[in-house]
């Protein structure tokens, strides 16, 4: 009876308040991302593994969920939504050269043992623009981003913004083979200065450059530190990273939502596909990120169209948890009327019942032959959300309804 | 490259058009569903296997997609929903008494290599009414399925009507085994008269039994038709099954829903688990049921609580291609603009764009050096499904935007 009763472990259900709340927060979100003017897509929940293979950067293969189909072919759930878009971009918008949105709400799947705790279908909302390099393409994903936090009833958020580019121009610098710049990605995403120096202590490169990784993790804060962060290297590639920062920052000036942008240098993702901006939204109530995205330039092209694209997913239910936390809630409370009736007056209930959905209040009916208990029925109403009881026991007019609020 | 740019057989992408008009049809019956006070649930994309398992009476085991958890246990993907919306009634609603109504919108997903062309992933709309065995609760199911119908525009469609009850009883009458009773009911549902004489022919029965069955391919017509069936039998609990069947139609009457229902005895399900009233609901367009629903008095009670239930589950993609062919478009035309911008004008447009976006309107921005070539501009306007175009290049004042209808 145990696994009968039971979810498997990382996946649940969500049901009462909790679904009804997660399903306004999704058409909100939903609803600022079709006013940017992106346009549905939806991509199956399973696909041939080679779509999110190691080239694409997306997570390792022993944290994705596989199976075969009848021909032998491996199949996984999608643990990311983006690599899906990308190979729907490059088949169905082959010949487009025009800058391309999209948007998606879906479930990913991550076989993640290692974090005890963390789910293992997670739902996210997610846009991409793609067909566009430009700087506003950046900002525009950023704005929507700092919208849809805004629309669903936050007021205290970041956007914590990167820029793999500037790491990647640092290792480039540095002669680093893939595995020392992956330990070193790590080391540096978990602000651990000291783990870098001892990294780096062996390696021959310039001083200034071993700096400019020691400085990696505490490369953050306000629009004014990008000035100071240019100084710390001489690699134009990695100044060149900055400066578009700066000029993005500018254009989100435009938006009027400087005040919720920061900078870290040292924010580097899991994904590998990201190629430029990066970023991730914050607020209080959850330690995780509600908000990831960035530049990913090399992806739509792995799958045969070169395309550039910027794109960022939400991931709903940490945004609950944090809104539940902040007692922020976003439910408009629906009129929905228990209708209790005994048998000899189905019809009334009926034809009242009929005309009160017409008007749009939700109504459950209930054939109740004994109506008596009061506190029972209250009881019933609640646990059901009704705002209102109307009983149809007696009488044949409509004024003989006995109704009574129940909050 | 192949696998890169292919869905797996079954599995397909949604966009543009037919995914906007897609969510618009589920959001509209969703609403219908939440109008008759049906609450939101969501249940995982996988589950154990045992949820799902032979006794449930779903699909065969063969047919589902199934996979290992880290522990070894079997996961499989959920071939159907009900079964989940049972183990949830019985986990969380363990001491309820009182009618409850859940309704869910989901993928599902079958395995099946039998049936060339059909979709493995398909996505459901459902409705289940729990802790209620009265006809009233049959009847509301009817009657939702019919007002989601009506909702999304369909004018000519029946829900037709069996019974599973009047089958078992007979097969009870009859002392047939498992085996039998299965080959019997395949032939039923095939409407094979000869197959069931041939079957019959070696059996040992009552003659008016084998009659019966024989008729059973037979049996479908509108209410009047319930008389003359009651008259095929002498079994007390397949006469009971048709009267339960009349009571409901009276209680159809009062909906003004009549005119949709019509009757098939013969009609048998796929799905074993339910045990009285069946129904499914057709319109032209389509040969496949638009709608599946019945009562499943016994599914719950495995999952440790003992209660009545009665559901319906709409299929979406059936009910959309149907409405394709009838050229039932429920799609709202929304306004959408195209504004196109030379980047010195980036302030002007985003101005602009969120002074619309703030009205409701969906505008996506786009910045074009060249914005010259009035047919190119056009032709991509339609391709993004703009409504109009205004471009931001000169001048400074807002007299000066070019703008032009698309359409």
């Amino acid at each position: 009876m145990e696994k009968l009763l039971h979810t498997p472990e990382g996946v649940r259900d969500i049901y009462n308040h909790e679904c009804e709340s997660k399903l306004q927060i999704e058409s909100k979100l939903h609803e600022v991302m079709n006013r940017y003017g992106y346009q549905d897509i939806q991509t199956p929940t399973f696909e041939y593994f080679e779509v999110f293979s190691e080239e694409r950067g997306t997570v390792s293969s022993k944290d994705m969920y596989k199976f075969f189909d009848r021909a032998g072919n491996t199949l996984v759930l999608r643990p990311d939504i983006t690599p899906s878009i990308a190979r729907c971009f490059a088949k169905y918008y082959k010949n487009e050269e025009c800058p391309i949105r999209l948007c998606y709400g879906g479930s990913t799947f991550i076989n993640n043992s290692e974090y005890q705790g963390k789910m293992k279908e997670v739902f996210q909302l997610g846009a991409e623009l793609i067909n566009d390099a430009s700087v506003e393409a950046d900002a525009e994903l950023i704005a929507l981003t700092i919208e849809c936090m805004q629309e669903v009833g936050l007021k205290e958020f970041l956007v914590e913004i990167g820029h793999t580019g500037f790491y990647r121009a640092l290792v480039e610098d540095a002669c680093l083979d893939e595995e020392e710049t992956e330990q070193l990605r790590l080391l540096i995403m978990n602000k651990n200065r000291f783990g870098v120096e001892a990294l780096l202590t062996e390696k021959e490169m310039d001083q200034s450059l071993k700096e400019a990784f020691m400085t990696l993790p505490e490369l953050f804060g306000n629009v004014s530190r990008l000035e100071e962060i240019k100084k710390i290297t001489n690699t134009p590639k990695a100044v060149e990273t900055i400066e578009r920062l700066e000029e993005m920052y500018h254009l989100l000036e435009v938006y009027g939502y400087e005040k919720y942008v920061t900078f870290d240098l040292g924010t580097l993702s899991q994904y590998n596909y990201y190629t430029g901006m990066i970023f991730h939204a914050y607020t209080y109530g959850t330690g995780n990120p509600i908000v990831t995205g960035g530049r990913y330039d090399s992806l739509v092209k792995q799958f045969g169209k070169d395309a550039p694209a910027v794109g960022m997913a939400i991931l709903t239910n940490q945004l609950q948890i944090a809104m539940s936390r902040q007692k922020t809630d976003i439910m408009m409370k629906k009129s929905r009327e228990l209708i209790l009736y005994k048998k000899a007056y189905f019809s009334k209930a009926v034809n009242f019942a009929q005309m009160k959905r017409y008007q749009g209040i939700d109504c459950m009916m209930c054939c109740m032959e004994n109506t008596e208990d009061r506190a029972a029925l209250q009881a019933y109403a609640t646990r059901v959300g009704a705002t209102c009881i109307r009983i149809f026991d007696q009488g044949d007019t409509m004024d003989t309804i006995t109704e009574w609020e129940t909050v």
